[in-house]
């Protein structure tokens, strides 16, 4: 299972201190999403949609170092399995974020929302459709106790390259 | 980019023939997610979660073969960019499937709305959270123009293991 990168992310976050926690935290963000120019073809249609899901490699997160259970950024003082957080140090370190599209210029994105550091390597793009991603929930485990909601992250997950 | 499978997914599905499109079509299907005895600590606070997000690799999916335009199982008479489709034949063969869960018991997972073949290698696991994933949409491109809400696929993107 050996991925590829096909892009890269650009933001104006070049560490994860202050970088937003989440596209709901980066409202009006703007990144560009380069696409590598051998899958240019692969956006054929994806313009008019109006949200996407970037899948991408944390390729900044302490993974050698990380542990199955963490204090993530929106709640310090507990610790909970990683699994049940969206922290970055994980054992397959791959985030998905839900971001605007603002513009498809040949192989660049221009999209809005962006919680990812500068230069991310780009795994995946897929439409964000409401019928399949949008769901109702009523019990959302420790996030019901979150009421410092802060908005940015800090180095607690973070290695250098 | 390497990546480890942390474990296995099981369910009813044993060809893409006949499974469903998305966790939506698949409505009360019952799985098990069998995570691999060494990650069960990241399991801890997991079962306050209604939904979790499976991220999986698409091992049964035509990838070497595949192409950048496809005809998606929603609309097989167009073609669009596979960046553009959910389809399983992608560059970076990775599948996110927002699951209900139901129980967790030790290192298994007892989940529905699974439209996962039988056997995938499982990636990660992310709680859904609906401040972070849910998004009003009004614009969803060729999705706006299905009439033929098909719920299952077929082989067109199948490979044999």
């Amino acid at each position: 299972m050996q991925l590829k990168p096909i892009g890269l992310i650009h933001s104006p976050f070049q560490q994860a201190s202050g970088t937003p926690i989440q596209s709901r935290a980066a409202e009006g963000v703007e990144g560009r999403v380069e696409l590598f120019p051998e899958f240019i073809d692969g956006l054929k249609d994806l313009d008019g949609f109006e949200r996407i899901w970037l899948l991408y490699w944390f390729d900044r997160a302490a993974c050698e170092h990380s542990s199955l259970i963490v204090s993530p950024y929106l709640d310090p003082h507990r610790s909970h399995g990683i699994f049940a957080t969206r922290a970055p140090a994980r054992p397959n370190p791959i985030g998905i974020s839900p971001v605007r599209l603002l513009e498809v210029r040949g192989n660049l994105l221009r999209v809005c929302d962006v919680d990812v550091l500068d230069g991310t390597p780009l795994l995946d793009i897929k439409p964000y459709v409401a019928q399949f991603d949008r769901f109702e929930v009523t019990r959302s485990g420790w996030i019901e106790d979150v009421t410092n909601w802060q908005t940015t992250a800090d180095s607690r997950f973070e290695t250098k390259r």
